[in-house]
């Protein structure tokens, strides 16, 4: 049955069949819901029985299933999204972010928010230090926001966030990391040009000791992410971008836990030695450089 | 990508690609894990990938999904499993009750377990009245336990509950109803004969007070179940039935909320107004006299 048209009146009565039981299901539905409901339903329906017709489980195999998305749902809090990590492993959320920024060659690519952002974190100048306690080692990142023509971006808001050099967050150790550690909004200058001190992010493992850690296990997988700075540029009159950079040397960078990699979004990360440049820079030697432009779509151009 | 075999290493290092997202997820498992759980996952991940793609929603679409299976997982408790009536009424739970028993035409069809059975009903001699409360229509279920050949099968055990007039079973009506009322085992006489007095079963709805109440009500869907009585039939080396009789006047009957109806489960309810048939039978007329045979197969004939 088309998802698009209400069922005829033999569509709508009809038994169960096992041949045609997703049909039969969504025929079921009303003349006059929402026809969005309607689609996402039908489409839903279609998969699931398909899915099922597969993998032929047994009735404890289904039941295995429905006690797994259970203990996945009392594992949510208001603190804890269980539901959000098992789309983030299981692929999903990366292709809804994908599905919803289709981006010219060139533009810089979304990749999955996160669950750390924080709005309003401090603004600061450029070339300011967003490591506040010191710890781990220096980075400095270096770049302009561009157009899709390759024009500066004066104006653009910067918002960064990171983890510190053990794989924690702010937020994940309240009263051991200063607040606001780690985090900082910038604004490029005329040239479009952007700069700031940190220290190099370090990978870390999503929460795992929940089901989705369970499943992971079972799936011989690893719950790290691979190490990134978060970024989210915008500026009037272009498109927002979500986004990471992330460090070529991490153990975890095509294993991530999340799939959040994509190969533009690797940076290269040069480590520098000459002590006159980082005292120039105000940083210790030796420190990691970063040269890293993004390249923002006109707003109207969003796919 | 095979479900079948570990990922080569270039597919197990892949970065995300939304083109092949599906496959890249799948080939992240590890190489000794459970081969009938990569199986399972293989499958999920393909169709949850293709329902994204197809559906294709939009972050609040995605989020509604998250916030709704996470509504679901928080209406479960010990006494209340609202994933089982989400699987109910998109008729995944009949589907793979149908998967797990393909029966040669004329068996008995199975049909969903339902969460009211109790299992230690009283043991009745044939002929006994499961009412104990003497409220509604009464009713004389007659008939023969049978192999697929024909022949009687006697000893068989029919483990019978239902519904009162009110469309309540007894243990959500505690206090009201009697104790076990309208539940009772009986079993097969030598010639595989087997009858049961009773009162006629009424509809009633699913709880429909959460999450998948919500969505029936979006859906523009009843949440009653057809008017039924449930059997399990077991018999020493015969499969085991797990199935309902259907009154055939029920409003809802073309419209059960977990798509639990099949055309051989639809019984012939004849009304009898012979005040010296009732009598004989030990009801009061009019009554409701419904003759239903259960035909069983041998146990290694399962499909």
């Amino acid at each position: 049955m088309a998802t698009d048209r209400t069922a005829t009146p033999a569509e709508k009565f009809a038994y169960f069949d096992e041949r045609t039981s997703a049909a039969i299901v969504n025929a079921r539905m009303g003349a006059g819901i929402d026809p969005r409901l309607r689609q996402v339903i039908s489409v839903i329906v279609k998969h699931l029985h398909a899915a099922a017709r597969e993998i032929e489980p047994t009735p404890e195999e289904w039941l295995a299933a429905i006690n797994f998305l259970t203990e996945v749902g009392h594992t949510c809090t208001d603190w804890r999204q269980e539901f959000i990590l098992l789309s983030d492993v299981l692929g999903v959320s990366m292709l809804v972010d994908a599905l919803n920024h289709h981006r010219p060659p060139g533009a810089t690519e979304n990749t999955v928010l996160g669950p750390f952002y924080l709005p309003q974190a401090p603004h600061y100048p450029n070339g300011a230090n967003i490591c506040l306690d010191g710890k781990g080692e220096p980075m400095v990142v270096r770049g302009r926001v561009l157009d899709a023509a390759g024009n500066p971006v004066a104006g653009a808001t910067l918002d960064i966030w990171q983890t510190n050099d053990d794989g924690f967050y702010d937020v994940q150790q309240k009263g051991v990391q200063p607040e606001w550690n780690l985090r900082g909004v910038f604004t490029s200058a005329a040239d479009g040009s952007y700069w700031f001190r940190s220290v190099k992010p370090r990978y870390y493992p999503i929460p795992d000791d929940g089901p989705v850690g369970v499943l992971l296990r079972a799936l011989g997988r690893t719950p790290n992410r691979a190490a990134h700075c978060h970024f989210i540029v915008t500026a009037p009159g272009f498109e927002r971008v979500v986004t990471h950079i992330f460090t070529p040397d991490c153990p975890y960078l095509h294993e991530d836990a999340v799939f959040g990699v994509k190969e533009s979004l690797v940076a290269n990360f040069v480590r520098v030695t000459d002590a006159a440049q980082a005292a120039s820079l105000g940083v210790a030697a030796p420190f990691w450089s970063v040269n890293w432009d993004f390249t923002l779509v006109a707003a109207m151009s969003s796919g």
